[in-house]
């Protein structure tokens, strides 16, 4: 039996581990034979989402493998989050450079810690040797007719944003020694940018409520972008209205507050429109899920673009998809 | 707007075109959202199988894009068809050094040529910058108690080979330059290896008649091995009963012949076992199906051993996993 035979058996078990504490929802079979067996709860669409992360790319060499494993599946649970499905089963594909027993217990441990908040099950996967490259593919049900696409979006809704913006391009900008952090303000953007929390609840909270929503993975204007062009709709968006991390206030860096939230990728918080009817109910959520959700601004007829006002309500200039800011989301 | 940002684009429209020749079945929502939406025919199960193919190790630098794009979807064909399930849609993540766009389209058009004749549609993926790396996990459908495990080989079944053995392995031995191949024989054989043919339409069938089933990705003996360890049987086999290609007989290298045979891999046919009394029906399906289907030994009560038996009868030394034999299936 090869390392890597070695390695599939202990997934394996370390699946059927963490799946012990109950009977994973919906699983047949496991891991172990040629595909998994899953049951979709009738009534309900399959959600399905993959992801890929490389080293050097998407996280650095060296990077935890605890928080790489909360990672890997954090981006996958909000792209179920921003679909307003529940999260059911998970398979991983992982190659590499070397069989590391101590790096595959931590990074283990940190998926199936998130996995098992989430009672999602590891249902199957594929350990190869190869450069160290991570893909996810995460699957979920959401009752027929009632998953949150990005097209949707009315004139007149709402823009709401969860959470807050920009916190984890404010760690990663302190990660590049581009500006300096301290005591909780760092350790408070550090876990936004390593160990980001999935609005699962809240998506799933959101079907029949919101009219359209996305995570924001890319950035808050580049993501709202694909609202707008999947909508053919234009939006009006308050500046100062932004939810952003007090910490700015102390960095006084306009200029690079401006990127972190307007451009600032891996916050995973849902962007999503709503009717003005539905804003009480909305805000209701805020003390059920013990989350800020923000109105920041307005759908609005004509051309896919953001129109952006500051503090004096002037409109700042056309921020288009934000390219200029935007790293490659590859 | 980011170069791979346009690679995502241009696998939407060929999806799209694809997928345009019929309507994919069960697809809600396709590429382009935060997740696919699927909808799972009620009365069956989802199965789900995931691989991942490095550069280098599972395939050579420069290999042919087309014939990748083929390989990659065929061996999750053929994990669908080791279950008995139909396949109904796939997530591709790739990793690519550059971006290429003769190697996009090549790639491709392998991938969707083989799509299309499955009626397999693409409905999610992610693509990013990386050392060439391709994962593809398939979804598919079985009709819920009709999956063909690995568990379940009962004493007295007869072992059925689809097929030919060794035939990958012979192609791969001549391109290492191990043996030299020459017409018909070399482009068969190199065919096996870089274009096999997934036996979906067989392993559809075999539901209700066989009572286990694998594909053969790692090599016959070991393959078989995981189905005697999850059915806690043994096995019987007459070596020389073990279908295989002509070229062999030119070959005349009975050491080489056997370990291809016996421990090569990637031929993708399917193993199974079926109790004696499904023999007619098996047969009848040799026909039907345009595939040989051989009938090669017994399943015996006892230990997971596979015995081999030589033309006369005589056992060959115990063969195990033949762990001595295989590369590392990473």
């Amino acid at each position: 039996m090869s390392e890597f035979d070695l390695i599939r058996r202990y997934f394996m078990q370390a699946a059927k581990g963490a799946d012990s504490t109950r009977h994973p929802a919906g699983v047949e079979l496991g891991i172990g034979d040629d595909c998994a067996l899953l049951r979709v709860a009738s009534g309900s669409e399959l959600a399905v989402s993959t992801d890929m992360l490389v080293e050097g790319r998407h996280f650095p060499v060296g990077a935890d493998p605890f928080k790489l494993g909360h990672k890997s599946l954090a981006v996958n649970l909000s792209d179920m989050a921003a679909m307003g499905a529940a999260p059911r089963w998970v398979t991983l594909a992982l190659a590499l450079p070397h069989v590391d027993e101590a790096w595959l217990e931590r990074f283990s441990a940190g998926l199936f810690a998130l996995a098992s908040r989430f009672e999602v099950a590891l249902v199957g996967g594929d350990t190869t040797r190869g450069p160290l490259t991570i893909s996810v593919t995460i699957m979920g049900e959401v009752p027929a007719g009632l998953a949150l696409y990005r097209a949707g979006a009315q004139p007149g809704d709402e823009i709401w944003v969860s959470g807050e913006l920009g916190g984890a391009a404010l760690g990663l900008a302190h990660e590049q020694g581009r500006v300096s952090l301290e005591g909780a303000a760092k350790q408070a953007m550090l876990r936004r940018l390593h160990e980001p929390e999935p609005r699962v609840a809240l998506g799933e909270r959101l079907r029949g409520l919101a009219t359209s929503a996305i995570d924001v993975s890319d950035g808050f204007a580049g993501d709202l972008a694909h609202i707008l062009e999947r909508s053919a709709v234009g939006a009006l968006v308050h500046y100062d209205r932004l939810p952003r991390p007090s910490a700015f206030v102390k960095l006084a860096n306009a200029r690079m507050e401006e990127e972190c939230v307007l451009s600032g990728g891996d916050d995973y918080e849902l962007v999503f429109t709503a009717p003005q009817a539905s804003g009480s109910e909305i805000r209701a959520l805020v003390d059920d899920l013990g989350i800020a959700l923000t109105p920041v601004g307005y759908v609005q007829r004509g051309e896919a673009k953001l129109v952006l006002l500051d503090a004096k309500g002037a409109s700042m200039r056309d921020r288009g998809g934000f390219d200029h800011f935007r790293p490659d989301p590859g």
